[in-house]
């Protein structure tokens, strides 16, 4: 699998605004491509905005390597936390996507509607921060909660946390924006058939992890395409085709 | 807290038009920087058009104090008569976005569904004109019918009008701007997780209290955002990055 | 009441695509100023792209007076009809929008959800061709088939028409304008609404009464809004403000 | 029926991206105008950028007879099999659009909601792999796959892919494309129809058949105008206006 740059972990946060997943906030990381006990991730800024010089990188308990007067999302320890406990994982992304955080609100669990969305088929599990820390701002602040989200994680492609938002992670930075984006798209495609009634022919376990072979392996046909929408002429590579 | 100027309630205009809470109507002010009795507000214009030119002055009855041949909203007596009632409020934005409305219509409370609506915790109450005044216009075009929907909106921070829309209020324009732009992202989550069926499972109004201090103190950086979208590039201070 | 333009005529088809009224079909039409036994309408071309020039007169019967080679619009009889049978018409606008079409299915009726939409309180009425004509190509296409849905509209603001769309009328092409666009929003919130479950408390029949005058009085605040949206900057009249 | 270039067909996918039917997936074909067992269709790409230099040229079984270094979409089969199956298809739409894949997960038929979707009247069966193949990865990866798909489509204008989504054939490139895109619009409409409750009224397949009809004869104005959307100044015909 090809190695991201911090230019493709800018892009990958432009990415999740354009399409939708983040709004004026939300964040990606990836793990250091050179050091497995780091990773990297955007200075506090809106997802949108995010550009090569806003990438920081951290230690996995959050500890800023080269700050040059540039401030870190509170929640890094998210990120930190699902690198330690994952080491298959080598991007995370959170986001508050509308569709999804009803998933996190309902008994109703989260199903792979589509061929699209087969990461999702081996079930999604929901983290409520009050079972271990009571009420709180409900902020992955600390390492303590980004612990206890990763172990909500557990072995799934994508955790919900409750009145807040999800976490999705992939085995690289395009897989984990892939599987961000259809989540909140499987999500409503799931709203719309519950709204009809009677059980949903969703993915079967075996069909997730077979689809989900498939979309690993073409998921650089949407990245592409997705790429070009928040890239601007000037930056592309020499003769790159959009 | 740093005091906004009449260029950022125009933009404050502007925003709420970009981010599909006002339509064709809608208006927000904010209490005047240097006279609690008087506060500022747009002409009578579509709000995405509103510049700072617009931006009126009026006592807290709704007498304009420097009219010029404008025209003031109708409605302006729905904003003074919420800052006579609630010195804490430095910001009001009154609109009809369409998955506010529906919760004015039925007997569903509107919840927090998430971190960014923590401000919804609270409570929010409906205000139904018909209780005092009969059949009306249900336009907000009197003190008195002013004073009534603030007697409504007591201590929360929105307040659903029946059949008409909603106010948002806080202690900062950017604040209001925030409140207005997340009660109708937090409706349509609702929405969505009322289809579901069962419980809800929002934000208590503790974690709601704690969350929205959050919220109050990281409010710039969706702000700035909201902001670049609709500032054309001349208007921006020299240097100011996009 | 002002006298609009073809110039406005066109301008009402673009903003009803504009505004997700009218898809790639959809038709606005007015009465001739100048003469209440005709009307004005485009030839059959999608109505985002229709100007000044794609105009044409016709009389209510639906025979064209200036064809100059241009095709009128199969469903100009539904037009032709609503101006004979109801002299307070002064312009009718037709389309399907998605929102809208349901309500033309169940056996809900729409309701005016809020102030802007104030025109539906006194009610929706709904035609089903299949009563009069059996099983037709649903197409509004003869003197006959207008007549009858004329009929359906009776003294109301709009009629919905089963399986197909619905029509707006108002005493002035603004207003037509204005109603359409938002039957197709308060559609939307009754949506809403009714999925919360429960009575919805719309606006009394006398509510409606009193808020539509204040729509009519404040309609020149939207339209020139939309109509800015659809206006290139060369056609606009000298020192027109955007 | 005016015969559809390589330039059609390049447009024809890139409108159904532009219109939302196609995301970053999602494929036309049609067959070759002058040879009945061969179809054409885009090399393996995001709709949104196919140009006519993209266009490849199959057998019905799926075997490229122009390659030079491209390669195909596996899903072609899906393509060839119905071209082989039914001899009065012009062309193939397939895409994932989210209305339309609850259909294909619940026991609810679509229906046809309005004339748009006239298509739909006669019935719209639903194709469930594991029938035949088990478990699988959902594809439509071999002509064994393609013929079953084919199968199930039957006679019918559309068919459903469960947990996948639908393919739209026509007796042109251009119904192809409309069918494609009011298989999702109607989508919406029924999804919002079953949630006001009830009894649907929709088309019943007699008055399907005649509107499907006027549908195909008036399909080219729809055509221009999304064709125009796509197509850049520079490759319009000398004249052409939009």
């Amino acid at each position: 699998m090809e190695i991201a740059s911090v230019h493709d972990l800018a892009a990958a946060s432009r990415i999740l605004a354009d399409q939708g997943v983040f709004d004026a906030a939300g964040h990606v990381s990836m793990r250091h491509p050179d050091n497995a006990e780091r990773f990297l991730m955007s200075r506090s800024l809106a997802p949108a905005l995010v550009t090569a010089d806003d990438i920081m990188e951290f230690t996995l308990d959050g500890e800023s390597r080269d700050a040059r007067g540039r401030t870190g999302f509170i929640e890094r320890h998210l990120h930190g936390q699902i690198y330690r406990a994952r080491a298959d994982v080598m991007a995370v992304a959170h986001g508050h996507s509308p569709s999804v955080i009803p998933f996190g609100l309902v008994q109703v669990p989260m199903k792979a509607t589509y061929h699209n969305a087969a990461f999702l088929a081996a079930g999604v599990p929901v983290f409520d921060i009050r079972t271990r820390f009571g009420q709180t701002d409900i902020v992955i602040s600390s390492v303590e909660r980004g612990a206890a989200l990763a172990g909500a994680l557990g072995d799934a492609a994508v955790v919900l946390l409750r009145a807040h938002g999800f976490a999705a992670v992939g085995p690289s930075l395009q897989a984990a924006v892939f599987r961000a984006i259809f989540t909140e798209i499987s999500a409503r495609v799931q709203l719309q058939a519950a709204a009809l009634g009677g059980p949903i022919a969703a993915l079967d376990p075996e069909e997730g992890r077979k689809a989900d072979m498939i979309n690993l392996a073409t998921v650089g046909r949407s990245w592409e395409l997705w790429k070009a929408r928040v890239t601007s002429p000037m930056e592309r590579p020499q003769g790159e085709r959009i």
